[in-house]
């Protein structure tokens, strides 16, 4: 048997020899009944003396780990012998003891780099949910799926040898091209070569991680924000800072505040229809939040996904569209208004922020999948400009009955804002509202939401939640949050009632 | 304009204005004939005496880097001014300028945790290329492009709504069912719930490297590897150690005793038709492996992109088959085989190891794309087995051409060991050729391939390239290789002449 063993530490041998013996058999990897090797052999196997090893088998045996008889050799005590089994149901117990057996047991001491993603869990499919409304996303009936399937058809049908190429690592050179015509006519001026294809928003944010974002850097990110960015700036160990917003989006005030004790690295922002929120940014913040991004020598990683799903009147110019010193590295996804099945954004970024973020794609996934990529082009280049005015009316008219919706059976001490675009609806819910009950309840009634603290990245226990109002049919909307108003009025806190009074549950 | 400047140092503030004021100087962040701002608004600016302002003027214009005078202010000096421009010429001097003068200069500044990826330096598009040797993959004709892109239409064409959907994290059901039984086919017995789709192989091996691989954490790989490995592993900060090969595969008995010294977190291996040298770990190395691991409790991951492509008698069973512990994660790549323009491969895992690595993937990207998920699934269960006899008879006869061809023409010294699979042909040239010679003669001759260093983590200046004899048509192959031939032999060190004598340039 292998111990690694520190000979210079501190900790005396036999008591590092008894603790590595203790974790690998509660861990289960020298499972009950297993005979440890005998003293003579341990002191062989890891060139200690013999008092060392039997000092140690005595430990394990003051603990009740292990059993020693002489002549018979250390035995790994059972499950049952080690632990006190009263207060476990016989089903618990059975549960355990499964646990216990299973093979891979041994992995549970397999150390990992992975901060237990968020996003994740709240994506649990529940059988019992009829209306699904804690996912930003477009109904699939309203997305150009035949229409882009039809494209890829015959894109790749004529030129089946493309399709059997590795593409670049940046991304095809067409689409980049298509691309570029598209933001040419949102005000922003950019040529194929600035462009690199990710596969989603989501991979975007991980590259810009990946390649600038280390252990203790600063990330400043608006509060609350996407889960999903969240999960990767943690996972890179960074130093997250989040910001209040108000009505204009993040405080640029109390970021710029923060910047003179903190200075950023990164400031990741969601502009246009923030999501969960729905707000906006001002042009004035953009202008200020590139300027403090320029005077600190960061970068802004701006998240834009929703800025052609305006209802009325078109946002605010982009912050890159006003960045002539590479400091923002803007990405754009197509999944959502597109295509989910595709899965494609488009990043922006100069100098060697952008062959930074290309070499690490390489690493990551050598590029993204040419068929997708040729899936997109041909109907954003023909067809896009027409779909999105009629997208974007739907979308409208949807909103318009969820606000009329929540109007109706708005619950005291309930609040939100209508955003001018995008997909998502905030919801503040009054103060003292039972989160945890409300999203039982709420599920097991038929309707998913995201829980507000789900956007935060101290999981703050916020009494609010995101619907996304576009995700199901017009119908299914106003059903879906006529049920969840019914569930919020009873979760509800009541004046002198009984819920406030209860006792917290140790 | 803003200077962070720490108050309790023991620099005195003066110094720091000025040092920071010089590297934005000497950066490009402030321009050549910049105008400072006056000493009384620095004052203002950052809270400190008039005095200190002054005095980090004075700094800097004492070492040139600005020019005050009374009542115009200071200015920062232009690059002729700064530089000793003698010895220099004019386009060098034109091009410093250019780079000075470009807006992102600031970015050099800007800290990344890339370590610079190797495979992205050796696949820059050459035009004069005629013969691309260089590149592991099948000749784009030789795929089943077509019937690739006709079953995705009808499946998708079908039932559009899935396209408009996420799909899973873990990535589509019906693919992994589709694996379940070609795994099983192949000795492999496992479950969909035990798979994840990744885009290609190399999103696998990074999301194990992410997922379990840290700072200093132990790597074992063979030398030479996989060069996207080489990149995923040193990105991550771990240590790795290569292990020599022989004609069996890894040398097993150098890896143990290594271990003893360096405990493993991961062993990285391409036991079948490995990468590049297109050797095949023998059943008793594998058994042998799968046994450390165990012992170690470490990872497995086995990568097995070219199992079905065997010349004549199939290889030995995969390690995966004899892992009843969920000590290997295996990884079988489709992009080769089938699809580049697709990339999909399918990872197997057990236990908390796969739900990790499914947790990673949902950080990463959210899932794989279902439209290249679902291109491949029915021509996988329909018609890959027949697909697959056709194309090892293929490849085959290409191995015998190139071959042939390299006996006719081979250079003494000069030797390989014929691989019973794959596509790849590992070539050891004689010692003391100049590799990089060869390289830069060999492309001006128009024939790319893969220099050894590539495939190797100190990146070694062995005398050995890899060519893939299944990129090209069947002509263009055994063309590439004469003029190969006829590059090494010019390029080779000959006995008592010159290149041999060449002094070192500095």
């Amino acid at each position: 048997m292998h111990i690694e063993l520190k000979r210079g530490s501190s900790t005396k041998l036999y008591i590092q020899i008894a603790l590595t013996l203790a974790d690998r058999i509660r861990s289960g990897l020298i499972e009950p009944g297993t005979r440890l090797p005998s003293v003579r052999k341990m002191t062989a196997d890891l060139g200690v003396s013999l008092v060392t090893v039997s000092k140690a088998y005595a430990e394990l045996e003051a603990i009740q780990l292990i059993t020693c008889s002489q002549g018979k050799g250390c035995y790994v005590r059972g499950a049952q012998e080690m632990e006190q089994t009263e207060g476990m149901d016989k089903n618990q117990q059975a549960e355990r003891n499964h646990d216990n057996n299973t093979p891979w047991n041994w992995q549970m001491a397999l150390v990992d780099y992975l901060p237990r993603a968020q996003l994740w869990r709240h994506f649990d499919a529940s059988p019992q949910v009829q209306y699904e409304l804690h996912m930003s996303a477009i109904q699939p009936e309203l997305l150009p799926t035949t229409e882009i399937i039809n494209s890829a058809y015959r894109l790749s049908s004529d030129h089946p040898e493309r399709m059997a190429a590795y593409g670049s690592f940046q991304g095809d050179r067409e689409l980049r091209q298509t691309f570029a015509g598209h933001f040419a006519e949102r005000g922003l001026q950019v040529v194929p070569e600035r462009m690199l294809i990710t596969s989603g928003t989501q991979q975007g944010i991980d590259l810009v991680a990946r390649t600038f974002v280390g252990p203790g850097d600063v990330v400043y990110m608006e509060a609350p924000t996407y889960t999903g960015a969240i999960d990767v700036f943690t996972s890179r160990g960074a130093k997250i800072i989040t910001v209040p917003m108000d009505g204009e989006g993040m405080r640029i005030d109390l970021l710029t505040r923060l910047c003179d004790t903190y200075p950023p690295k990164l400031i990741y922002t969601i502009p246009t229809y923030h999501n969960p929120t729905g707000v906006t940014m001002s042009a004035r913040r953009r202008a200020q939040l590139l300027n403090l991004a320029q005077s600190y020598h960061c970068l802004i990683l701006e998240d834009d996904p929703f800025a052609d799903l305006y209802f009325r009147d078109s946002p605010p110019a982009s912050i890159k569209s006003m960045d002539a010193t590479g400091h923002v590295v803007y990405i754009k996804s197509f999944s959502k208004v597109l295509s989910p099945g595709c899965r494609v954004a488009c990043a922006i970024a100069e100098g060697s922020v952008l062959t930074r973020l290309v070499a690490a794609k390489s690493t990551a996934d050598l590029g993204s999948p040419l068929l997708t990529q040729k899936a997109l082009q041909s109907f954003i280049q023909h067809q896009y400009s027409s779909y999105i005015v009629r997208l974007r009316e739907e979308l409208y008219a949807r909103l318009q009955a969820a606000s009329d919706v929540l109007e109706e059976y708005r619950v005291p001490g309930m609040y939100w804002v209508l955003p001018e675009g995008g997909l998502n609806l905030w919801l503040q819910l009054p103060d003292g509202l039972d989160m945890r009950e409300l999203h039982r309840q709420s599920l097991a009634a038929g309707v998913s939401f995201l829980p507000g603290s789900a956007c935060y990245v101290g999981e703050t226990d916020t009494a609010s939640l995101r619907i996304c109002f576009t995700v199901t049919n017009l119908k299914g909307l106003c059903e879906g949050l006529r049920v969840l108003c019914g569930v919020i009025q009873k979760v509800m806190p009541r004046q002198g009632g009984t819920t406030a009074d209860r006792l917290p549950l140790i």
